[in-house]
């Protein structure tokens, strides 16, 4: 059994490192079990399909950012900084890692014509909304949001998003990224 | 010659509709002839390889684009009119067809980690964005914009696109995706 976690965990490294430098064409069952230094019998154990190996890339990015956030949220008190850090977060301006965001944009991509991976995906930003409703109810608490107020902040994030990831160029600095979120927010009345 | 056209198109078409379809994944010179009912050698003779069969669906579609939307806003005299139709083709809520959203995301997949179709991908966002911006200023000539609100009004855009193609759910129907755009505009100061 810790041989068996430890070649699991070695394969979903060696996944992440493939679809963040060479990209989702590159996931085939052999490459990640060169990258990952085990047998193809032991990737075919875990993940036996393309799809799989996939899922298992966006799993890993949404446990670990759902780590990495929930510890930075527990450090803050102010709920318009844990709003922001969660939005920052989204839109992959933190740091200069864009592994979360090519491989978001993997899998929606994916989405897009594979009805299993849609059903993952749509059911994941659904939540993700929800997510952010409650982050602006928590951070103004005085204001009157509308049900479509999370889905335009959320609109504005993934846009950053995919910009970040797939363009990698002056447009779309993380600079220009808070301004624009900055901005989104001041436009739903909040934030000076 | 004839024929060669002939054979191209034919091939680019069956692109679209594999793209549209099945996906990115399943663009293979082999996939495509037989989608085409051309010869394996006829669709290696205009594209030798999976990237430039990929950067062909996406110059068609950006073609189809420009083609369409010219035609459109040419017969509307409101800039306001015009401004708001591009920005729902850049938001794929016209009509039913996701066909322009689904190969925009799976190219934007593919410029995360390939530099060559990168380059291609952030000069035409860098160009849609400018675009953008001059349909911003006829459509409101007294208004003041900054640089930033083009790059905004793209973001919520580009978020609307990735949720219509990747989820394909009732968290982002055209009725929904039109008020997240009035809102946009709203909060540039802009419209009722």
């Amino acid at each position: 059994m810790a041989d068996e976690n430890g070649s699991r965990v070695r394969i979903v490294d060696a996944l992440l490192r493939i679809m963040a430098t060479q990209g989702a064409d590159a996931l085939t069952i052999r490459t990640v079990a060169g990258e990952a230094g085990v047998s193809v019998g032991a990737v075919q154990h875990h993940f036996a399909t393309k799809d799989r190996l996939l899922v298992a890339a966006m799993t890993e990015v949404n446990e670990r950012f759902r780590a990495r956030v929930a510890e930075r949220l527990e450090a803050l008190t102010s709920g318009e900084e844990r709003l922001r850090v969660f939005c920052r977060e989204i839109a992959c301006i933190e740091g200069s890692d864009l592994t979360d965001g090519i491989v978001w944009v993997a899998f929606a991509a994916r989405a897009s014509t594979n009805a299993d991976i849609r059903a993952i995906h749509a059911t994941d930003w659904a939540r993700t909304e929800d997510v952010l409703r409650h982050l602006l109810a928590d951070a103004f608490p005085d204001a009157a949001f509308t049900t479509d107020d999370a889905a335009l902040l959320l609109a504005v994030l993934d846009g950053i998003a995919v910009a970040r990831a797939a363009e990698q160029s002056d447009r779309m600095t993380p600079a220009r990224a808070e301004r624009l979120i900055d901005a989104t927010l001041r436009s739903l009345g909040l934030a000076g």
